[in-house]
Order: C-alpha cells, then structure tokens, then sequence
C-alpha cells in the first residue's frame, strides 16, 4: 500500500495560511500539490515572518512538497496553460474573494462543465453567499465575529486571539474534509462537486457547547482562564519554575491529588463533592498553589503522574517540539533544500496511518515559479 | 446527487467530545452512526450541562442524527451484535485508550483480518505509540503540552484555554479527514486501514508558525492578546459599547482608517510605514481608542465597512447566532424531538456542497439504547 491519495492531481491558487493548510494536509496524505502563483511576488504567504537565509520559514511549514508555476491569469498564455492544468486535475483549490475565479474565467458553472469530473474547493472569509460573501476577512475577523474570541481570555479579562490562526486552520480543515469526501463520492458516481467553506461558519461549527449554552436560555460562554466550570480543580497552577494543568474530576481522584501534594482537604466539606469543589474553586486553587509553587514544575509533573491524576507542563512550541512523546510520533519533521540538506522544520502529519509510511523529512517548498519547466514536460510528454 | 457519504454505516464507541465530534462530521456528510454505548449510563456525554428537559443539550448538539446501541462488549451477547454490526459496517470510530479494544476482542488486528474493507478509527491523547501512549488526556491537558495555552493570553498575562475545546476538536478534525481519505482510496484498493490520531500531535499540527518560530532560532510565539506580532493597527479596540476588531495592513488602508475615524496620523512619522506602526502599536492603539470609545460599535462597524476597512464585532456566540451572514448560511439548525418539534439546537455543517441539501434540521439525538429494536431487525432482516 501507499499514501492514500497518491496519483491524485491538486491546483492550488490559494494564498496566504488557510489554502496552502488545506493543501498541506492533501500533501501530506500524498497528493501531488501544484501552485498556482501570480507573476512577481507569487502566494502573499512568501513574504510571512520568520524568515531563515531570506526566505520565510513560516512559508516552508506550510508549502512544502509542493511544485510552483506562475501564472497570469489574465493572459491568453496563463489561460491556455491552466487550462491545460486543468484537464489533468482532480481538484482545484482557491481562496479569493466570490467573484474573482468568475473573472479568470474559471468559475464552477464554467469548469463543471468542461471538467466534470473537478472537485473545486472555495474558501473564502463568509463564504459564496449571503450578504457579506464579498467582504474581506482575515483570522482574526472570523474569530472575532464567530464567537471564539469573546470566550477565550482571563477571567473578567479582555478577549484574546487563539496564538495559533484558528480562524485560518478551522476552515482549512472543513475543506479538507469536504474535499475527500467529494472524492469518495466521486468514485461511485463519477462526478465532480464544489466544495464552498467559509472561515467564519468553521468558527461557528466548533461551538456546540456555546450554541448548546446560547440556546437554553443562557449566555455565551464568557473567559474563564483555564478554569473548568464543571469540574474542580481543572485548571493550570504555578510551580517555583512554570506552569502546569491538573484535573481531579471525582472525589477518587482529589483524594488522590491530596496525598500526592500533602494538602489535607479531603475531609474539609468546602471541598467534599465536586459541585463544592466547582464553587470554592478559587480557594481551591491557591491552597494547591501555595503548595505547588514550593517545587518545580518538573517535580510535581513526576509525583501527579505516579499518582495517577492526569497533568502536563503548560509548554511552548520550542519545548513540545523537545517532548519525548511528540518525538516518538514524528510530529516534527525536516523540510530538505534542494541538495537533500536539512533546512526548515514543520509540523508533522497528525493521521497516522497503517500501510502509508510516515516520512520523517519533505521535500522543499517551491520558489515562485520553480517547477514551470518540469511543469510543462510533464503537459507536453505522456 | 446527495450528500457524499450515503449509505456508508458507521459504528461510533467513543464518547465524550471527540470522537463523537468527528462521527458528526460524518453525519452532516450522510453517513449512519451507530453509536454502541455502555449499558447503564451510556456516554459520559449525557451528562455534559447544559440541560434542557432533564437531558444534555450538549450532547444533543453533538450526537443529533445518530442511532444508539448499548452493548456489553464483555459479554457473549454483547461480543455477538458487535460482530454482526461490524459485518455491516465501513467504518469504526474508538476513543478509549490504547488497549482497551483488545481486551474487548476487537482491536484492529484482530478485525483487520474478519472485515479487511473495514476502516478502522482510533482517536486518543498521546497516539497508540510513544512512551506516554497509556496516559489520560483531556482538551486541557493538550491545549497545555502541545504549546497553544503558552501562546495564548493577554500580553505578559497568564496563559488560557480556547473557549471552543479546540484540544478535542483539532483531533477529531484530524480523525475525519484521515477515515475520508482512508474510504477514498478503499474505493481503489479494496483494503481499510487503521487511523490514529493523537490529541497531542493534532495540537502540534496546528502551529506551523510556532514551529517555524522555534525553530529559526527565536523563541515560541507569547500571548499578544489580540495584537497581530506582523500588521498594525490589526486587533480589537474597544467602542462604547463593546469591542470591534480591525486590521488596516497597508498604507492606502491605513489612511483610509485615519479619515475614517478623523484620526489625523497619516502624515505622523511615528505611524508612516507598516514598520512604523508595529513599532508603536500599543500608542497608536491608544489614539484610536480614544476616538472608537466616544460612540457604538455598530456606528464603528458601519463607517469602517463603508471605509472599506476589514472590520468585525467580538461578538459573543448567542450574538453571532443572530448574525444575518451566519443566519444565510443555515448555520444554527434545529434538533427535532421524536414528534419532528424543535427540541435543541446545533451548529449547521459548513461544508457547503453543490448536489448535497443543506439541511436546516436535524434529527433527534439518540437515547440511550434506543435504537436496539430497530438496529437488530436490521441486523436480521434484508
């Protein structure tokens, strides 16, 4: 066996984060990804921070494996090469505002008909329709107004973003989804589909709980921190040397989280159940917390966990990508230079998968129009 | 056409919020769900607040459209339909830790070898691999070691969990994607594969920046509350009555917002380029304030629209249900009781997909058991 979708064809004319995600994860499971790029500057996703010997790390996390070719649309020559493109292509991916693919000449109506096979993949800030479809949106936006934003932050605090883009991400994994299942369905019945994923319904599609709390008659989840409303203690607590999360969700568990921090609370009927527990959370917490923070972080990790109470380091990315478990799982992997060299780094593929074999390193990310003349053989010869 | 994944069974023993995430997805797709629950109390998902009626809304919102089962996997009856329904199935979605479904006599390579089609999902904390593949996780406990929770906060405040449990999510988001592709390439092959998925890989998956930030020499990204680290002005200010978020990430935007808000910066060699503004973004925020907070967020939002800059509320979800763009994408549906009357609500599908009804209601979610009668005239009949 092999990767799952390998011998597949993807176009991507996307841009920025949220696309060139999508299509990552389509790499990852082993299609063959080409972007198209504007001519110039090509994917606005070139010029994302950090950057490593010139060129943008943030970019190579997220194109790697891919092939580049640029494009005018506009152009009588851009247009005969994708459409060329095209009749090779399982699926096309793009991320302009509605309206935008209509004017290249490649709208769904006009592509379903000459390629009825094509999977075409849409994102867009509010999706094809309705009163805002052409409106401009980022991350940030789509957090803001799909409701995530205004849960998430310090108790009585200001609302914060996700410090990763959910905004991007949530819709670039709906499309994803929509796009495979297409392609499932495409096998039985031989027709293509058009895939329409907007960011901000992905933001609301993650809240049941919200939805489920807005509808009986309650308000919207408001920040809490990283305190739990049902279950106490759930939440993170300061060591001598870092944070950690901890959560004891029954009265075996507390009794147990007790012995283990010599705290003697498990007879005190402030915190005899849970729902006592849930009320005195916050005298709950700095009880804990004036014993936790007499030792380090890691200490308490190894004596919570002989315990059996479920814990971790509240960790930066720089520290997950040393931890033994994330290692053993290849979730960080080499993206390679063109000699072979290791020169970026990436997340790696979360879906493990008998029979698909988990690289341990990618190939490099395109430079802007890197791959036109392997490109154009490949159109020519076969 | 209909939905994708018509006629397709699939049997869900997960509970909770993740896996029961992910067999919704599959759900809205068209599958069948079959959940077999725990005899007695069933999934501990029933007991998620909030409540409406006595029953979980929670769980309606996250269970609606799917069958229930309870079996007792440990008994020869139990063991007996549970073989009967894999017979039938295409699908398997598992949430319990690693080992478990061995000891039920149904760990994948036990089925592999009686249902070889049978695409095998199995969505955990750590994976089924790596020295910490026994431990319990939560959301919380991988929003904090995968490095979103450091990332997330207010500036030099405290880290803090996503109001949405992105922990499960981003898992069953992951889990989906690979039983789609895994159902893909069954339709080539004829072979189902195992699918594991890691709640603490899938966090990790979502930070390529993160990890080209690390990795590049810098530290990993800190909490910026809702401050773009690249674009100024691009976060949330506050109005009157309320917060707006809003991004002006050129010059030629960034003057329109100056005229906008009859804020008289745009020749002001503090705020000149890009550059410039990031630099001084905590004063400039301050400048803007101070004109945002003499009226409404909706005068704001209103001006800054017809401005042409992007623009959003930090709405709270009870707010964004109500919001005409989310209420045009029929992303609020109603769950219906077993009388087809509005019972509970859920969150729409945000896959939109050309030959496929986006329907505006849901079918009930599942007693507990409640479907035993007709599962097994099923199982007997045809």
């Amino acid at each position: 066996m092999s990767q799952p979708l390998a011998g597949l064809i993807v176009l991507d004319l996307s841009h920025m984060v949220a696309g060139p995600f999508a299509t990552r994860i389509l790499a990852d499971l082993g299609a063959r990804i080409i972007k198209i790029e504007r001519p110039g500057t090509g994917d606005d996703g070139r010029a994302l921070p950090p950057f490593k010997s010139g060129k943008s790390a943030h970019f190579a996390a997220l194109n790697h494996s891919k092939a580049s070719i640029a494009l005018d649309l506009k152009s009588g020559d851009g247009q005969e090469i994708a459409a060329r493109l095209l009749a090779r292509a399982d699926i096309l991916v793009e991320a302009f505002r509605p309206g935008v693919m209509d004017k290249f000449g490649l709208g769904w109506e006009t592509l379903r008909t000459r390629h009825p096979r094509l999977i075409y993949g849409s994102l867009s800030g509010y999706g094809q329709t309705g009163p805002d479809a052409r409106r401009p949106a980022y991350d940030m936006i789509a957090e803001a107004r799909g409701g995530v934003m205004a849960e998430t932050g310090e108790r009585g605090g200001l609302p914060v973003r996700l410090g990763a883009p959910i905004g991007d991400i949530a819709a670039a994994m709906y499309l994803a989804q929509g796009i495979l299942a297409a392609l499932y369905d495409r096998e039985r019945n031989g027709q293509g589909r058009r895939v329409d994923v907007a960011m901000l319904d992905a933001q609301l599609a993650l809240q049941s709980r919200g939805v489920a709390q807005s509808a009986t008659g309650g308000r919207s989840p408001e920040p809490r921190g990283t305190r739990s409303a049902e279950i106490a203690p759930s939440e993170a607590v300061a060591t001598s040397d870092g944070r950690i999360v901890l959560a004891a969700g029954n009265d075996r568990l507390f009794e147990k989280l007790c012995t283990a921090l010599d705290l003697p609370l498990s007879d005190d009927p402030r915190f005899a159940s849970n729902a006592d527990r849930v009320e005195n959370a916050r005298l709950l917490r700095r009880l804990i917390e004036a014993i936790t923070l007499e030792k380090t972080r890691a200490h308490w990790l190894a004596r919570l966990t002989a315990a059996g109470i479920p814990c971790a380091p509240v960790q930066g990315v720089d520290e997950a990508m040393k931890d033994p478990q994330i290692l053993a799982r290849n979730m960080v992997v080499d993206v390679l230079d063109r000699n072979g060299r290791k020169a970026y780094v990436a997340p790696g593929n979360p879906i493990k998968m008998s029979g698909a074999e988990d690289r341990t390193a990618r190939s490099p990310a395109p430079d802007l129009d890197g791959n036109r003349g392997e490109i154009l053989r490949w159109l020519d010869g076969e």
